[in-house]
């Protein structure tokens, strides 16, 4: 009675997307060149296939280019990670002062990813009891594209060491628009 | 310059991983035989190889067998739907009234699955202002998994009609494991 069957994906398959899970990394070192746009784009398309509640798809992107947005989003993780820093002491202190966090000074695609709260996109459903599930479909996209971005030999760092409303400020998004996260790619 | 390169990966591995998420589904309807626990186990490895923030592994994972917790937490769901209907009216109530939002009546694997928001696990690295990171963690390591299942022929339907604070006390939970969802398989 243990019938599991499927056709469609074979072991080879499932070999190669055990792989892919473990290749894939938080990526904190970037090259500086550009990356393929049509790359990027058939990487973004994991959006438009990841599960959301009641299919409210809230997720906006926003892709971080000018100089002014990157240094005001890059001066909010220096200011974070300073107090980070002063929440350890001793040892952990000097341990994490070393850590390098962050790629946000060379990678050359970055995005702030939010969720839209305010969305009637889906008039509600499956969101009045636990309303953090659109933030949570958002993370699940966000895992999708990770995974896309990995097989194609791009790298993804997950930058949550940043102020949500100092950025919110800096980016100008709308007030019901809550940050998922900062990403370089 | 635009030097996307993997040799990991070819495209092949890329369009059947494009497919899986295109066949990847919310599922609401199941079929009653056991799940292949070998099989179970192996999706299961996805929360081993998935992000979490600082490698804080959040995840807290329940699978509800007796009789007793599958009744209160289908209980559960049908207050929590019969009021969310109550949120609708006209047409809309006359759709929601109608839909099929889950399969716990017959899925024969069912998870709750928590966030320990206070786990000492990673020193709280990457968490320190934007604490929900654990959170989003733990909806990383579901995708991942929910991928897994698709790729063994398994369906996930993920249940967020459900309130939170009644299931914690009817699975006794620590006050500070936070619901992420409860898992029809």
């Amino acid at each position: 009675t243990n019938c599991v069957q499927d056709q469609t994906f074979g072991d080879d398959f499932r070999t190669q997307l055990d792989l892919l899970m473990r290749l894939r990394r938080d990526v904190r070192r970037f090259r500086t060149d550009p990356v393929d746009e049509a790359v990027l784009a058939r990487c973004l398309d994991a959006f438009s296939l990841a599960p959301s509640v009641g299919l409210s798809e809230p997720w906006r992107i926003l892709r971080i280019n000018s100089d002014t947005a990157r240094a005001a989003a890059l001066k909010n993780f220096t200011t974070a990670n300073d107090q980070a820093l002063r929440g350890y002491s001793g040892d952990q202190a000097e341990t994490y002062s070393r850590l390098k966090l962050t790629g946000m000074q060379e990678a050359p695609v970055q995005l702030a990813i939010y969720c839209d709260d305010g969305t009637t996109k889906g008039h509600g459903l499956g969101a009045g009891i636990m309303p953090e599930m659109r933030r949570y479909s958002v993370v699940a996209a966000v895992t999708l594209f990770w995974l896309n971005l990995r097989a194609h030999g791009l790298g993804l760092g997950w930058v949550s060491i940043i102020d949500p409303k100092q950025l919110a400020l800096d980016l100008d998004v709308p007030s019901d628009w809550r940050l998922i996260g900062y990403f370089c790619i």
